[in-house]
């Protein structure tokens, strides 16, 4: 059986009830023509916009619904969890909404913009070694000493359910457009949103091909789903800092069941791809979320073959933009100042 | 009697049904606490973003609405215009979509990537010299040799009208959040956007404030304004070059009897305020989107005293994000490439 059931999105929708942002989901001409000019004429990118929810990324879906479904007890204790930033930022910030004590792992990599809104949204931050074992023996040391409940960032139930819940909105607003989705493409890095997402997907629109994303640098998951065996995380250098770490064994379950394929892309086509979109679409994206778009225009499958574009001409393509914290002092190409 | 009625502005929502992006409206928490600790406690900012409108400004609903209102023989003859950019570049895309040739004058001092984004629509450019009477005068000649139809950028009922359907989704969408707008502020250049919807508002939702805001570098509409007489533009330097022209006649009266007053704001607030909404609403919006939230939290009212902020504590204010075409190789801020 696996870990996670659409009845559990279900549950996280009623638990989540108003507590959430109902994130809009915008097309842009000027982005669907960059896909008719790299050869898939007639295909409609759908944006799924997790920019836009509160703090800045989709991972306040999965906060939210872990915490709101805590006793009070467990409130009253405090959560903790690890987390290269958005993660730690949402649930800091769910926390505070609800009145609940809240300590931070932050790996020594992550993004100082991001770390920054953690400590401002309230939570205590203890700095861990950048790996995924060095994060989780720091976070056991907080929690042996506070009782605290560990908010995992991907790797439970409540949180993959939490995630699903941006499929459910995803859905209802291609209805809503008149439309279906013929494919559905997300950045994987845990893999608790496309766990999630697939979860609902598989359930309520089976026809829709599932794809993850993830680059290049940090191909766990690609190399996971062709082997059939769950791979380790890769040096964390990719510029798409939400992406470094490994898939949880929870979603690669998930994701095994219900997932079409997983693609790679190079680093130079998602920042190419970031810029385009700020461009083509007028919304701020992190480089987390460009990996999708370039993993269609310059992707390779997980076999290894590239990805070839022309499959999607015409299709309606569904992306979620995960989220949009970006550094507007660093930014990875030139810019002048007039 | 004015230019501009409502039946105008309705008449524009049934031509254009169909042709225009129902925009979001998107609040942000982050923006709203800007607000909170700047003075104004509790304060909700609604932004109704145009810059996800097609061609990234609201500059294509009053192009839609004049170009859908020709009859067959103008059309074939063309249309043409005079433009700092989002303009030109809405026209040119309309006329490309209807099939009617197209010519836009653009002023020497235009954003390079707007001037790209004109071209690339389809329609012939011709440069001109940066003042009004020197676009104008351009743009005569253009029209003595071709017969074409000038569309002008905001001096005309067709236009205004079709700005104004930005206040018609504004309003329902307000609604449908369950919210009423005590403000509503817009940023003026022409003013074709604020008369617009000053008629719309004023005819259906009359207890809103209404206000336009401008760069100090460009305050030819607050000193019209607080003078009652119309007054020349000012030297076009202002970083908000969607800003730069005077304002029109025929706007100039519909904002006389509805518009309760026009703000400016010092430029580097609006590169401040620009920045900052980057950040917190995660949108992409250029420098004169910025000047209503520069104009609210360090602006000057048409008579020259501050802004007091905190009179818009608990105020739902709704702001038109009104464009989102920016050169993401020149940023008014400093940034480094890592």
């Amino acid at each position: 059986m696996l870990p996670l059931s659409h009845h559990d999105i279900t549950e996280a929708v009623k638990r989540t009830d108003g507590a959430l942002v109902r994130t809009p989901v915008i097309e842009s001409a000027d982005l669907n023509a960059r896909f008719s000019g790299a050869g898939a004429p007639g295909a409609r990118v759908l944006l799924k916009c997790e920019n836009l929810q509160h703090t800045g990324s989709f991972k306040y879906r999965g906060a939210m619904s872990a915490c709101l479904a805590l006793s009070k007890k467990e409130r009253e204790r405090g959560v903790a969890t690890h987390s290269s930033g958005n993660h730690g930022r949402a649930l800091a910030t769910v926390a505070l909404s609800l009145g609940i004590p809240c300590t931070v792992v932050v790996p020594s990599n992550a993004s100082s913009t991001k770390v920054a809104a953690i400590r401002a949204g309230g939570a205590t931050v203890v700095e861990s070694g950048p790996t995924l074992e060095e994060r989780e023996n720091t976070l056991a040391d907080v929690v042996s000493r506070t009782s605290m409940t560990v908010v995992p960032p991907y790797n439970h139930p409540r949180i993959m359910a939490g995630q699903g819940t941006c499929a459910v909105e995803f859905l209802e607003q291609t209805q809503e457009l008149g439309s279906t989705l013929d494919t559905l493409i997300t950045p994987i890095g845990g893999g608790g949103l496309l766990s999630g997402i697939a979860t609902w997907m598989h359930h309520r629109s089976p026809s829709t091909m599932l794809l993850g994303s993830e680059p290049e640098l940090a191909g766990d998951a690609a190399l996971s789903f062709h082997t059939q065996t769950l791979q380790p995380q890769m040096p964390p250098i990719t510029i798409a800092d939400g992406l470094r770490t490994g898939v949880g064994p929870l979603p690669f379950e998930v994701i095994q069941a219900y997932v079409h394929d997983i693609f790679t892309t190079p680093e130079d086509a998602i920042i190419q791809c970031m810029k385009m979109v700020w461009e083509t679409a007028r919304i701020l994206i992190e480089p987390s979320c460009a990996v999708p778009i370039a993993a269609l225009l310059a992707g390779k499958q997980s076999d290894g073959t590239p990805v070839n574009l022309s499959r999607f001409a015409g299709q309606t393509i569904g992306v979620v933009i995960t989220g949009g914290n970006v550094d507007l002092d660093h930014l990875p190409w030139e810019v002048r100042t007039p």
